[in-house]
């Protein structure tokens, strides 16, 4: 292909300004703050967290872009041939004040080897404290009509993915209502690498599009101390997750990543209780309910 | 060996009885509920959970007896032969209301197969929100007297095992101030299997000992705010350690555990912040410097 790293890079961190400069905006209270960081064996990033916001409880918004000889521990699980790397993303996870507003989770990453091998990543997700079937239809729509554009198989294939890899086999329940997860995407006769780049940009500039929107439709909806309850025990879900079962925070913490970064995702407060259940007919009951793989969101009503 | 799994298991359910009326007398207020479960594959248990006392605000006493063909990634994990199991144990985690008191965990178990594999295994580690040198000191010098009492390997034996298992990677801390940890002990000419039961045992009615000496002492000891916000970070730690890193949690979630009283170690609440770190010279700072393997914690002064 004909793509070059350093063009990746400077577009996915500019993709990040864009992406804080659009949730402030849309917040009006929090600022993003910046935390550069270096990685002794080659590379670093900027991680930007805005925390105490208006609408915002914690959100960070990640850019890297590391490099050197791949880790033992990555060619292993990769099952890749020993060469250096280099590998560049932004990732994504909001934790807003209100229960009314979705937890959200975006991630774009380009990885490439010296001897060749590239593919692209990423994926975007939406976990509702409460389920919003409105906002479930116009999340999905807007994932699928920006997959359509580019292929048609984009939007089904992701879509499944997503519900397999944001689900909890533990609680036998997805992370929330999934959204697309798509992984080393590489070259092919109907898409060209670069296509696949636009592809990922596009997701990467639609995320603030469909957050903003929830932000403002949503932040100013009534809720007491009942949906501030639930909501902390959904971050505990979230919680559970993320340390449990995301491949991608599994592994970093496991190849020394950096920590900070990585545990960014977690939300600034949540609780657990034990075997608590939502009562039968209640909103929260109604939300767990739909916490499963498989359904059709775009044609979802009730 | 002449013991016999039930005469285990018994003992072990007594233990549990034991364990939550002592705790219950110590609290004062809170009432352990029972929540009796059944292992679909043969076996059950029985999980005690005591929530809003006046010094426990989550605390776990779980018992289980559980049985059949062994599972294939338990055979794998352990290389063991396919046979038939029975493994049975009490596993306590108990978070404390206020910061003064330290998070406590204990286990003991007992696992055999029906092709005459058996073994013991356990543990208490303590993990306190500030570090009091007192405690410390008194928690390792209990722990070391009933080593003793067996064999004077075991007390630096399984400190040692303690302070390497109860350990974040990624974190670079250890959980707490370590304790004893021991695993697959079974007959050697020093000790029967007779011996190192009583041994467990012992371990399990310590536990009670120990814990009701520090809620007796600590619970009434001035806090405010901060040390509240204090606690709540360091039981997100707690939380990383037993999502990430503790043998027995991710296997019992891989293995299709009971989820409930697996993670009836979570804590009620735990908080994040990005990159917290305490100041120089705080007690939340000498906590942390305190966090590493290999401390003298029977000779411990400042």
């Amino acid at each position: 292909m004909t793509l070059d790293k350093n063009t990746i890079s400077e577009d996915f961190k500019q993709i990040q300004s864009h992406i804080c400069e659009e949730l402030q905006k849309a917040d009006g209270k929090g600022t993003f703050i910046r935390d550069a960081w270096e990685r002794p064996e080659g590379g670093g990033g900027m991680t930007r967290v805005l925390t105490e916001g208006q609408v915002i409880a914690k959100g960070g918004v990640a850019f890297s872009a590391v490099h050197g000889p791949t880790p033992d521990k990555i060619l292993k699980k990769l099952q890749l041939e020993k060469a250096d790397f280099f590998a560049t993303g932004v990732s994504i996870v909001i934790h807003p004040v209100s229960p009314r507003v979705p937890i959200i989770h975006m991630n774009i990453r380009y990885f490439e080897m010296s001897n060749g091998v590239y593919w692209f990543g990423g994926g975007i997700d939406l976990t509702p404290h409460y389920l919003a079937p409105e906002d479930a239809v116009f999340f999905h729509k807007a994932l699928k009509t920006l997959c359509d554009r580019f292929d048609p198989t984009y939007y089904p294939t992701f879509k499944k993915w997503a519900d397999d890899y944001f689900y909890l086999p533990h609680r036998q329940e997805t992370r929330g209502i999934g959204g697309i997860f798509f992984d080393r995407l590489t070259e092919t006769n109907e898409q060209s690498a670069e296509n696949i780049f636009e592809f990922v940009k596009e997701v990467g500039y639609l995320f603030p599009k469909i957050y903003t929107h929830f932000m403002e439709k949503n932040a100013a909806l009534p809720y007491g101390d009942s949906e501030r309850a639930w909501q902390s025990l959904r971050r505990g879900r979230y919680v559970e997750f993320n340390l449990v079962w995301d491949a991608g925070t599994k592994f970093g913490l496991d190849t020394n990543g950096r920590t900070e970064s990585i545990l960014m995702s977690m939300p600034p407060l949540a609780t657990w209780q034990y075997n608590q259940k939502p009562s039968e007919g209640s909103a929260e009951k109604f939300t767990v309910d739909h916490l499963k793989k498989g359904i059709d969101w775009i044609n979802f009503s009730i």
